[in-house]
């Protein structure tokens, strides 16, 4: 008995994290709430709804994975910083582990998120074992309080528990209403993009590199958490200046047409010291090689405005 | 429509509070499992079960309850500190809580423990403002994460949201296998009572104070956590002292019978500062009036061995 169970896998993260593990060979057994999830060679898909625990509890009683990776989470463009669902989400999140502990399960990965630290401290990078946790967000409470609670019960239980504090990514399949999307799509289409300042330092990741990473961390004995970010810092602005290099549209970016969000930090890069040196993984995609990819994706897929 | 929603309340703080509520004249609603629940003046009892929290949203719907005194939980002696049943529990209360505010609940207290604090570092008192967070067992753990979440969700949400830290108590309806307890009807039945040390020096309150001092706080406009003791730092041989002097047996102690627990800190004691001041509570029992009350009830309700 073996193999890996992946929650959230026909989500923006779960479609590279399946194609990951299934090009390397790992038995790979994928939840969905779908009639027909899309065939992808190498899952095999299990039809079970996170919100019903006794189908959950008896769906991993057949399938007895020895590994889990939970991605899936309420993540509504918007919405989610603040929506009730997010306490829904810790809850299933605690029952999934306990059924997955229940049928012998070994080692759990879950996703964090850059949220659960103090944002109000200015700070060169964010890092696991010195930055002070203090989210402002009832998403990122609840991402920090499911993360204290589950690493305590893996303790009791004897899994091995490891925690991916994701911070800001791009690429292929992302919602067309989150950032990068938007403005590659607008400008695609040979729409005005209405961007803020531009001013605020991030940290981003090609989704192919996020997959990565949590498949290479959870190959790791790494346990606790796990800052996952390429740890360059970038502005906004830069990011808005290739998209226009790569569309050959710069003329289209409307920087400052939005205001900046209230309170928003003027800067969050992730310390990956425990990404590379513990983990010992590396990013492959280059910022710039990484927007041109999403950037053909969208090309490929053109969505309405 | 209003009213007080209580969980709990056949348990050991729950029958005091149901008491104290009802003796008060307010509209006491209390949540049961059983056929037939013990009658109390000025209680209604709705059957209803944790576990299912669809029953338990048609229940609230009905009752639409405007208060939440939240006391449920898994308390099995001995075995709640590291029970995985802690984690469910952490997912029933937020299912609750959820419920609550969907039908308009406005204010809801739910119950922390002293274990929340850190006990690895030597500390006068336990503060709600200076002391540190970090909870060394499964238990702490979880009430910690569930206070996060919950107290996150309900400024969200716009419900106050207050937390009771409760460290040690005694008194009528306690387990008979704890501590207190024990000591009391094994002198009370002439049996030697095998104890520690008893060098640990604890802050002890009598339930009925517990949960006068619960009551006062829900009707407080107190948000956030707040201590529940005494403030008063009592070695737990002055609690073996004075159970011998009551029952007239004090030879039949047998202080060192049992090892101290490993680990086990040498001092917890309440900062009241914010229960007294804030709260405007002051317990009423004193030690060795509290004690001899344990007594009389214990007298009155022998249990065997």
């Amino acid at each position: 008995v073996s193999g890996v169970l992946v929650t959230g896998g026909s989500g923006f993260i779960g479609w590279q994290v399946l194609a990951e593990l299934a090009e390397q060979g790992e038995e790979v057994h994928a939840l969905t709430t779908r009639d027909d999830p899309p065939p992808l060679e190498g899952v095999r898909w299990w039809r079970a709804d996170l919100a019903h625990a006794a189908a959950v509890e008896q769906v991993l009683a057949q399938m007895a994975p020895t590994q889990l990776l939970h991605l899936a989470w309420f993540v509504e463009h918007g919405r989610f910083w603040q929506a009730p669902e997010n306490v829904v989400w810790v809850e299933r999140s605690l029952q999934l582990l306990r059924s997955f502990a229940g049928v012998g399960g070994e080692r759990a990965l879950m996703l964090g998120t850059c949220a659960e630290y103090d944002w109000s401290v200015p700070a060169d990078r964010l890092s696991e074992e010195s930055s002070a946790i203090a989210p402002a967000t009832l998403y990122g409470a609840s991402k920090d309080a499911l993360r204290r609670v589950a690493s305590a019960f893996c303790e009791q239980e004897g899994v091995q528990f490891a925690w991916a504090r994701i911070f800001f990514l791009y690429g292929p399949r992302e919602a067309p209403v989150r950032l990068v999307a938007s403005v590659l799509r607008d400008l695609l289409a040979g729409r005005p993009a209405q961007v803020s300042s531009g001013t605020q330092i991030r940290d981003l990741l090609h989704v192919q590199d996020v997959a990565a990473a949590l498949v290479a961390l959870l190959r790791s004995p790494v346990t606790g958490a796990v800052n996952v970010g390429s740890g360059e810092a970038v502005a906004l602005v830069e990011v808005f200046d290739e998209i226009g290099r790569l569309t050959g549209r710069p003329e289209l970016i409307r920087r400052g047409a939005l205001p900046d969000r209230p309170g928003e930090p003027t800067r969050l890069v992730a310390d990956v010291g425990r990404l590379r040196d513990e983990v010992g993984f590396t990013p492959r995609w280059p910022l710039a090689g990484g927007l041109a990819d999403a950037m053909e994706w969208w090309r490929a897929h053109p969505t309405p405005p």
